[in-house]
């Protein structure tokens, strides 16, 4: 039967219409998704779809419990401002509370820290920033307002795994009437396990009931009708995260025969920050930050944007 | 075997030691809490451990997933305030991330769309708090900066359930020292289930291996060494959260029954925010917020607190 085979794309959209309950949102979120390209298509600009951040896999329906990825949602927030700098227009498809693009940079700070009142100021009480706490924020603002003026960036929110595979889905069929300048760039953590919901139990379940026996099915591969029928003519990256460096390689050459899109960036959970390999069918291309880069603030987000733009515009030409 | 009983106090003590890695930094904190207990202990003040948000518990080693628990660690935060108010000495055991006192009422905000620059400023670009952005983030800055100079706040943060457990035992004997002076106001989201540091694999659980079995144990009830080992004199809350109305006050009773603690403040997860019921052995307090009280911005653990210092000032008198 079909739903055996995970990378049958026919099959991957059967399940996420059957197991996954489309939240009420989506259609909406297209329509302003497929605008959003549109307008940005039409001026001849490349638009760019960004996933970041982990999903949340609920165990429970009424949701106390649930399964759930590493991911701050740093690599993500870093690529949207430099796909931002390369002249994208970004569609930022985040996890609820992740980090964001400029903010994140003061993500570990306790707001009330960075503010005192104004001294001596007459009239109303005013509250100013405190630039030592908040270092750069003056730079930062000003960069944040000006990419807001030029409505450059599209944010979309979600929770849960369900959320994530519907908009991953809207998005895609949003931006098809771009063809090949969009780019999808697949850096969020996604489940590779849920439970379905007809397996759910409504509530919150018993400790007292003793041991607690998880069985979780394998997600559909979104991938495979991503590239195949809902994108089919874009410039698709996905993501390989491993803590075992010694199996990367290989996953990422197995996911690019699997799925025929364009590119894996590969990496490993502890030098993840420092080193990416950028793996093509015929290429790959190594990416490290010295520690001189790290120490001036270079992220290797940049160097990874700088790759797959240049790449996109050899795609963009051999499909035109 | 001692083991098979969650309850028996030196059962659970054992298993703390040998299942959950004690992490490096417990002892550092044990010292800070144990001299801000025996400060403000010496000053006659009372002092509440407030434990809040939820817990984080590794499916690997090398951590890339993890089982949590839903809590945004808005009621741990907001009854700190209250305690705050209401004369005690805090220390906050939170969630890293959750929601902090004063802090949490602009968790949703995004700050860079809260500030501006100064209009016709000379000299060094100043950057202002929009007061329409944050609202009454005057007072809350000016009511933050005095707990702060008072030094009345402790924050200690963990994240995974180890953690937690090493932390909540260290601040019990921490504060054995102010006896009856001591509340232990448990309001965190702990998991009642985990997987022992030798069942765990080191890495990635990959995919490709099919479906995913996961055999969870049950988590020692810390609640047990606690009342009768830790903090003997102490006044001691614990949480039942539920989903299920129908079984609330049952739990609560069975809780109180099992643990020989004070009270059990019982809720349910749609209405936690309208009503709570503060079950002891011979009384139940039903605590509700009208729709009126919740339009002027008075919050049910107003309520919680102002019931519960009156019960410990009870509790106080009867072990003087």
């Amino acid at each position: 039967m079909a739903h055996s085979d995970p990378l049958a794309s026919a099959a991957v959209e059967g399940r996420l219409c059957e197991e996954f309950a489309m939240p009420s949102h989506v259609e909406e979120v297209k329509k302003l998704m497929a605008a959003f390209a549109g307008q940005h298509g039409a001026a001849g600009r490349r638009v760019v779809l960004i996933t970041s951040g982990g999903t949340k896999v609920p165990l429970e329906s009424r949701t106390v419990r649930f399964l759930d990825n590493f991911s701050s949602g740093r690599r993500g927030a870093s690529s949207a401002e430099h796909f931002l700098d390369a002249g994208y227009a970004v569609i930022f498809l985040h996890r609820h509370r992740s980090l964001y693009p400029y903010t994140r940079r003061y993500a570990g700070v306790n707001l009330l820290d960075s503010l005192s009142f104004e001294q001596g100021g007459e009239g109303a009480e005013r509250v100013l920033v405190d630039q030592q706490q908040l270092p750069g924020i003056a730079a930062v603002l000003r960069r944040y307002q000006a990419v807001k003026a030029t409505g450059l960036l599209l944010p979309v929110e979600f929770s849960t795994l369900s959320e994530y595979l519907h908009l991953l889905k809207a998005s895609a069929q949003a931006l098809s009437s771009i063809g090949s300048h969009a780019m999808f760039y697949l850096a969020a953590a996604v489940s590779d396990f849920y439970i379905p919901a007809s397996e759910m139990p409504e509530h919150k379940i018993q400790s007292s009931n003793g041991p607690l026996q998880i069985s979780m099915k394998m997600v559909p591969k979104m991938l495979s009708p991503l590239v195949k029928n809902w994108a089919p003519k874009a410039f698709v990256i996905s993501f390989k995260l491993e803590t075992d460096s010694s199996i990367l390689l290989e996953r990422a050459r197995r996911a690019l025969a699997t799925y025929k899109h364009q590119a894996v960036v590969a990496n490993v959970l502890d030098t993840r920050r420092g080193y990416v390999a950028v793996v093509t069918e015929d290429s790959r291309h190594e990416l490290v930050l010295t520690d001189e880069e790290a120490q001036k603030g270079v992220e290797i987000e940049e160097k990874i944007i700088c790759n797959l733009a240049a790449a996109h515009t050899q795609f963009m030409s051999q499909h035109a």
